[in-house]
């Protein structure tokens, strides 16, 4: 029985449960009382008998041998095998060991028992922890079985340990051990980590580095556990906050080991005189970690199909925006409260109390699209007192038709004068006092807002506002093992060398954003040009060990005008805003970066005569090669 | 409102039916009377005032222009745009003029039309018939659209019509011109074809190569409507099969034209005193056609989901079977009683009825699976009477787990021995009286039954019997555009050259098929390989027309026993069978073919010391290249 049926988290993976079994060759039984007695989700059980050993069987004639399984195929129902049982790979295989008997019986067994889930269509198997710091011939074993999956999963077991000690005490950190083991095994999307959570926790910014790797169950041994006042089981506040950041993250939570609490028994009201389960008290206090989480808002409702899902950047330049796209952005009100408040200001500084009456500005939208702007400038000018003549200039000819529309309805005939024109070739028959317009991409200047403004600054009064008055954009480094897979699966260079829209969630990032690029407008000095070049240097934490960097995310903060900004940036993010998600900048090969060594990187903006993009790539600590060269797979036309 | 709801129709895109309005700038009207009023799911409507010509406003001031659109997006939601609206491209148009004021308005209006269908995200538009006889300025203009369309359909408008008349008369098949626009557009899978049904009717076979295309829409005028004994709208017999044969391939019928059935007034009860819609009673019929549709059987509905979908062909030696695929194949009751029917009568051959109490026949399933071969054997010998010795070889050790507990279950182990071994390496210690397997695929060999049953006959007597004792594998030319661009998707080579399992659905079957390979078990002769090479010449009907050839699709018959056969070949297959779909060898570039041009094609099935493989080609009337040369894209491990 899932976990709870709530707030939106009724659609994750995590609501699920499992608990770690003991061998049984009565697997009806062992589900009954688990599942159906329990409560429990899905018993992580094992396949094989724990004693078979295949070099002990052979030559008795192979011919007439059968595997050892817990069970045929037919005890259960094939739903009920998918459904209910996670195999665990028996525990005694070591395909690392000095013992070359024991080495290939292990790899014989650890082949067969796959081959056995594969036969009951498992969803996935647990691969016991590598017994010493060497794995290779571990991984390259369950490299081979990947090549033949389709649908089965395998989780790695680690033990989430990492301690402060000398690495030459042995393994200390055992994300180190995962990252072998998945670099060995070329990142295949179908290996992922099941980590034991132990009574005591590494430091915060090393647990937060998992949250960009694909970890699918978080296994709690019942010694973890702490006791309240009443004798029931509980977790330390610290083993809370990192069991909802796993909720929060699709893992599910595993139970293990035996029950260590003497629970009250009078106060079991329950149990209606029947067998209860020795765990349930442990179940029972996941499931209310579970429902005590808080519900999801409702935008992220609405957002959770784009978590983590790549989206090429719009081509607004060269395509036009659909209808449906327009509507999309008219709805986040809050961006359009920010531009009244900034149009609001400049009207104001630009025509004192005493003239408002007689004088008029000239305010230019840019890209008006269907008018939400003009909508917010005539707002600003009524809220101000401000006469205010507006020209709507606008591209694209369908979103013209609404325009037209818009202004017969709304009355504005004699206020607004619709252009249906390109803003970099028309030719105004006066100049504005102001120049409003909303261009701007998740990485910023990535929508090409710098040369649209270039070419619309022709018609600005030389002491005329632009608002925005000037944008950046930021980068941080980040592990994002499922974007990474996600560019990955395309096969080919292109998707490595693209910058991709996405709502980040799966992601750890691994130290605060730089600032990248920054325009300002309106820029009339005849030396500027909109290439750039930045350098940045990122250190990662002290405290919390290595990390791998699958790419960059990146955002943008803007200066509407003065101190009315907008901006995704995650540290000053104007709250409550829809209209961007962020940019994610893959590598082609992740980097492993120390908190010793800082990551040294480079972004550039390159301008052609009818194309604009970014090259990037790693110098330090371990080159990569140059991403986008002459924008190859990526580029903006203007 | 949908044609109806019921017998596994309701999953098809066909129970939607449109109607053809003029043009309205009150498209909120429009959907109101012939949506709300009418009864229809969406009009067919056109998009752009008709009397609009660019060249008459150029030079007006392009900047303060509005195109002359039916309305403004706002006047619908979206949502209503998308599904209630297909869009009817200007029917003026024509790209392939001398006159080139005429050709420039005509490529701007298609253009400009487009995108506000796009700006609309409408789910189609329908394209006006091509003018004359050329059409290649307006293949280059759609193909240069449709590189640019993401979701946005279009149906290019074609008559119905084959005359037997002279080709120097012109157009005598409409057919041709649809094959000359998509070839041009290379086969775009958003470029699809509405047909306007007339009140003539050319041939069965003539109509029988449409259902390979990719229809979208049948339009039927109004004149092509009969009048029944009360004065109601119906179709000739002749239609209505066209009509359900359209209904089956997911092709929408749209009602076109004005009503020239006069209606007896006072028989309306539904009328209920508001304006009817005029053309109502012709909807009405179009519903009657579809509900009276026979209901889909059951395994019909089960199979929905596979139709016309490419699956790579099992690789059964090198790969073993799932627990739920033996589960469906076992589910199959013809085929074993099938089974049942040829080992009873081989029984009954080998030991004469005196003798039935005292012989013993040994008989060996090879390929035991999960028993119901050797369940069929031994029900065989108990309706026989025959005394039976069973020996179940089976490779895979998962299966193996199963007869055990089988054999337990049924208190067999007196009677049947398990094997755990491949049957090509198993050392017999007797031999076998009858051998039995059931390791056919699709095309008969290709899941290599012979190279296995060689391997096995050295454990048959010299007299011995195999079941089966021969199959055949059987191809025959088809016109099948979806799957032809399902391979195409794949952009490479490999997928043009693999042979796929695929319940054929919209696939136009262009000639008989025809037999391609036999095998015979046993074979004890020491010339015997499994090489073949076979030349066939396929003539299309001279009533027909020519046909765009996308491949071969592919089927087996198999004797088992004397008279007791199985296969899936269509005019002799065994009924209520579905282990098999047929297979589908696509080619790669598809061939178009004349009644009075035969079609020379090409089969090999070639022998590796580790592979088997299919190559394949065409000779006449266009040579193709060899596919799948060295077996390089598609093979069969040993």
């Amino acid at each position: 029985m899932p976990l709870g049926e709530r707030g939106g988290w009724e659609r994750s993976e995590s609501r699920y449960c499992g608990v770690e079994t003991d061998f049984s060759d009565d697997v009806p039984s062992l589900l009954s009382f688990n599942i159906s007695t329990g409560g429990f989700d899905y018993v992580l059980a094992l396949l094989m008998n724990p004693s078979y050993r295949p070099s002990l069987v052979e030559g008795k004639g192979s011919e007439t041998q059968v595997l050892p399984v817990s069970g045929s195929d037919l005890v259960l129902a094939p739903s009920q095998w998918s459904s209910h049982v996670v195999g665990k790979i028996s525990s005694w295989i070591d395909l690392d060991s000095e013992d070359e008997v024991l080495r290939m019986d292990s790899e014989t067994t650890l082949k067969q028992e796959i081959a056995w889930a594969t036969h009951l269509s498992l969803q996935a198997c647990l691969l016991p922890t590598p017994k010493g710091t060497s794995c290779a011939n571990y991984a390259r074993c369950v490299n081979q079985i990947l090549q033949g999956l389709t649908t089965l999963q395998l989780w790695l077991r680690v033990p989430l340990v990492k301690s402060d000690g000398d690495a030459s005490e042995g393994l200390t950190d055992s994300w180190e051990l995962w990252n072998s083991f998945r670099l060995l095994c070329e990142h295949d999307s179908k290996l992922s980590v099941a980590l034991d959570v132990m009574s005591t926790l590494p430091s915060e910014t090393s647990l937060g580095r998992w949250m960009g790797e694909s970890v699918r169950a978080a296994i709690i041994s019942t010694d973890s556990f702490l006791t309240n006042a009443r004798g029931y089981p509980c977790l330390s506040k610290r083993h809370q906050k990192l069991i909802a950041g796993f909720f929060d993250h699709a893992a599910q939570v595993v139970v293990s080991g035996k029950p260590v609490h003497n629970l009250p028994k009078a106060s079991d009201s329950n149990t209606e005189g029947t067998q209860r389960h020795t765990l349930r008290s442990y179940l029972d206090y996941v499931a209310y970690l579970f429902q005590k989480m808080e519900p999801l808002p409702e935008q992220e409702r609405i957002e959770l199909g784009y978590r983590d899902f790549l989206q090429a950047p719009l081509q607004p330049l060269m395509d036009n925006l659909e209808a449906q796209t327009y509507e999309t952005f008219e709805r986040d009100s809050t961006k359009y409260i920010q531009y009244q408040r900034a149009v609001a200001k400049a009207l104001v500084d630009r025509v004192p109390d005493e003239k408002a009456s007689e004088l008029t500005t000239v305010l230019m939208v840019v890209g008006a699209g269907r008018g939400p702007l003009v909508r917010a400038s005539l707002q600003a000018a009524e809220e101000t007192n401000r006469k205010l003549k507006v020209y709507a200039v606008e591209k694209n000819p369908n979103a013209v038709v609404t325009l037209h529309n818009l202004v017969k309805l709304e009355g504005w005939e004699g206020i607004v004068t619709i252009i249906s024109c390109d803003m970099r070739f028309w030719n105004a028959s006066e100049k504005a006092d102001i120049l409003v317009s909303e261009l701007l991409g998740s990485f910023g200047d990535n929508e090409l807002s710098p040369e649209c403004l270039d070419g619309a600054q022709r018609f600005l009064k030389p002491d005329g506002i632009s608002i925005p008055s000037s944008y950046t954009s930021f980068i941080q480094p980040v592990t994002a093992t499922k974007l990474y897979n996600d560019v990955k699966a395309h096969k080919d260079l292109a998707h490595f060398e693209t910058p991709y829209v996405v709502k980040l969630h799966s992601v750890a990032k691994l130290a605060p954003s730089q600032s990248v690029f920054t325009f300002t407008h309106p820029n009339f000095s005849t030396k500027a040009n909109n290439q750039r070049y930045k350098k940045l240097h990122f250190n990662l934490p002290s405290d919390g060990g290595s990390a791998l960097v699958h790419g960059f995310a990146g955002y943008f903060d803007s200066v509407l005008y003065k101190d009315v900004h907008l901006g995704i940036e995650p540290t000053t993010a104007t709250p409550n805003m829809f209209s961007w998600f962020p940019i994610f900048f893959p590598l082609r090969k992740p980097v492993e970066v120390h908190p010793d060594s800082p990551l040294e990187v480079h972004f550039w903006r390159c301008c052609g005569s009818s194309k604009v993009w970014y090259e990037w790539s790693v110098s330090s600590p371990t080159p990569t090669p140059m991403h986008n060269t002459n924008g190859r797979s990526y580029w903006v036309g203007l």
